[in-house]
C-alpha cells in the first residue's frame, strides 16, 4: 500500500494532497505549473465558496466554451483574451529597456504570407472607407535608423472585418502587406482608416461579457510585426487615440505608447501630391525602436 | 469617449484594469466570482510567467478537454475531480457538527430512480464477486436512532464498472437499491465487495495524470446518500481500508472517517445462517450520524 505522505485531503490541506502526488511527474516544469494552477484554484474556491450549483455553472460554461471551438474558431483565445490573461502573458514575455517600442496583443487575424510591396503601396484594395497614408521610421534604441527591417502589416477594413473573416466577400490580403526599410530606416504605405470592430461575441464570452454589462469592442488600430536579425522582432499596434473605445478596449491591447495621431489632410496640395481623389485624408506617422535580442 | 479609472493595462494593475470593467454587471454575485477569478489567473500567470508557447498548450488542453465532452462524458468534471477542485467544493459546501458523518464527492453514476427493497435485499444481480453483508445504523447527533431515513447506495461490480457504464452488459439497476429504516434507525443489505476502478483515463485528464505520474484508480467504495427531512443530506462514501489505492485515490474522496472494517466471515454456521454460499462472505458495519438541517 502506497503511503500517503500529507494525509487524507483537507480543507486545510488540499493543495499539499493534491500536489504531493506529482512526486513522478516526467517533465519538471508541468509539475511545477500544475503546483501553481491546483494552488490558485484551491485559493478561488475557498475565497468563493461556490455553491454545487455555481460550480456546476462554471462547468458548464467552461464545456460551451470547449465546444464552440473549431478550425475558425478559438472561444479559449477569447475568453483568455477578455480577461486579460493573454495580454499579461504577452507582457511577461516582452519585457523591454526603456525607450524601446512595447508589444501588444497578436491577435487571431495575422497570416503569414503576405505580399511584399515597394515603399508607398495602397494595401487597401476593396476602395472602402477614408484614405491613409501611414509612416514612420525604425531605430535601435540609440537612434540610428535600421536597413532591411521587415514590416508585416494587417488591419481592418471600413467595415470591421478582415479580410480572411470575409473570404469571397474581401480581395485575398486585402489590407495586409510586408514592407523592407531601406538605409535611412524610414517606411510608408497607403492604407485605409481603420474602424472599431467587436471580438466574436455569438458564444459563451460574449454572454458572459454581456452578463459583466461589457461590450466586445475594439479601439481602430493597425496591426504591426517588426522585426529584423539582432533585434526583439516586436508584435504591437497603433491605435486611433479619438476612437469611443480607446479606453475600455475589450482584450487590453492599448498601451499610452502606442496611441498614434490621426491627422486629417485637407488641403487640395497636399491630396494631389499623395495621389489620392480627396475630398480629405488622414495621415499618421508612428516610430519604431527595435530593442536588442536578448541572450 | 468612456473615461477609465484604472488607466491602460500594465503588468502592475492588470486585475484592476480587467475587473474594473464589471461596474455594469447584471448580477452583484457573478461579479464577485469573476473578481476573484481574474485575481487569482493574474497571479498565476504572474507566479509561472508562461512563455507563449506554454500559453498555447495551456490553450489546446482546455479545447481539447471541451471537445471530449458529450452526454456521456463530463471531462471538465474529471479535471475538476484529479485537481482535487470536487472535493474541495463539496467541503466548503459540507462543514457539519463534530460527530456528524463526513460527505465525499457524488460522482458521476447515481441514478435517480433505483428500485427500493426490503431490508436483507441482495442488490448484487450479476452474481460476479465475493458476497457482502452491509449493516449499520442510523443516529442523529445525540445518538437516538432515525426511523424512515432514506438509504440509497450503488457501487461497481466485481469488473470494477458501474451498470451505467455497461448497459446491457450488466443487469439494469445492478448493484443499486433505496432502503428505509425502521424504528430501531438499523439498515441491513446484501451486496458485492467492491474493487478499485480508474476513472475514465483516455481522455486529455488521462493524459495529464499520466504526464504527473499519477493513476486513475479509486480504491474500492460503495456510495451513499443517507437522507430524511430535518437533516443535512449525506452524500458519502464508506471505503475499503486495505485497498491499494487507500491513499492515492485518483479524485481524493477518502477521508479518515469513511474508512470501514470489512471483516472476512469464513465459519460455516455463519455462512448458512446468512443464505450465502460460501466459502467466505465479507461483513462491513457502518453507522452514520446526520446532523440537523441548517436554517
Ligand atoms: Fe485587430
Ligand atoms: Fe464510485
Amino acid at each position: 500500500m502506497e503511503r500517503h505522505e500529507f494525509g487524507y485531503f483537507t480543507e486545510k490541506n488540499s493543495v499539499e494532497a493534491v500536489t504531493g502526488r506529482n512526486k513522478n511527474a516526467t517533465n519538471p516544469r508541468l509539475k511545477e505549473v500544475m503546483e501553481v494552477i491546483t494552488r490558485k484554484l484551491h485559493e478561488a474556491v475557498k475565497e468563493i465558496e461556490p455553491t454545487q450549483d455555481e460550480w456546476f455553472q462554471a462547468i458548464q460554461f467552461l464545456t460551451a466554451t470547449g465546444h464552440k471551438c473549431d478550425d475558425w474558431r478559438q472561444e479559449f483565445i477569447l475568453l483568455s483574451d477578455v480577461l486579460g490573461v493573454s495580454m499579461l502573458v504577452d507582457a511577461v514575455n516582452s519585457r523591454r529597456p526603456s525607450g524601446a517600442s512595447e508589444n501588444t496583443v497578436l491577435g487571431p487575424f495575422h497570416v503569414g504570407n503576405a505580399p511584399e510591396y515597394e515603399m508607398g503601396h495602397n494595401i487597401c484594395l476593396d476602395e472602402k472607407g477614408e484614405d491613409l497614408v501611414v509612416r514612420g521610421k525604425i531605430t535601435d534604441i540609440d537612434g540610428n535608423p535600421l536597413e532591411g527591417v521587415k514590416i508585416d502589416v494587417w488591419q481592418a477594413n471600413d467595415e470591421g472585418f478582415y479580410d480572411v473573416q470575409q473570404k469571397g466577400l474581401q480581395p485575398d490580403f486585402n489590407l495586409r502587406g510586408v514592407f523592407k526599410t531601406g538605409p535611412d530606416g524610414s517606411y510608408w504605405f497607403k492604407a485605409v482608416k481603420p474602424k472599431f470592430y467587436p471580438i466574436p461575441n455569438d458564444g459563451p464570452v460574449g454572454g458572459l461579457l454581456n452578463r459583466l454589462g461589457r461590450h466586445p469592442y475594439r479601439p481602430a488600430h493597425l496591426h504591426y510585426i517588426v522585426s529584423k536579425d539582432g533585434f526583439e522582432q516586436l508584435t504591437t499596434h497603433i491605435f486611433d487615440p479619438h476612437d469611443k473605445y480607446i479606453n475600455s478596449d475589450s482584450v487590453f491591447g492599448v498601451k499610452e505608447s502606442l496611441l498614434a495621431d490621426f491627422r486629417k489632410i485637407e488641403t487640395p496640395e497636399e491630396i494631389a501630391k499623395i495621389g489620392f481623389e480627396g475630398p480629405h485624408y488622414w495621415d499618421v506617422q508612428y516610430d519604431f525602436v527595435l530593442a536588442p535580442k536578448k541572450d
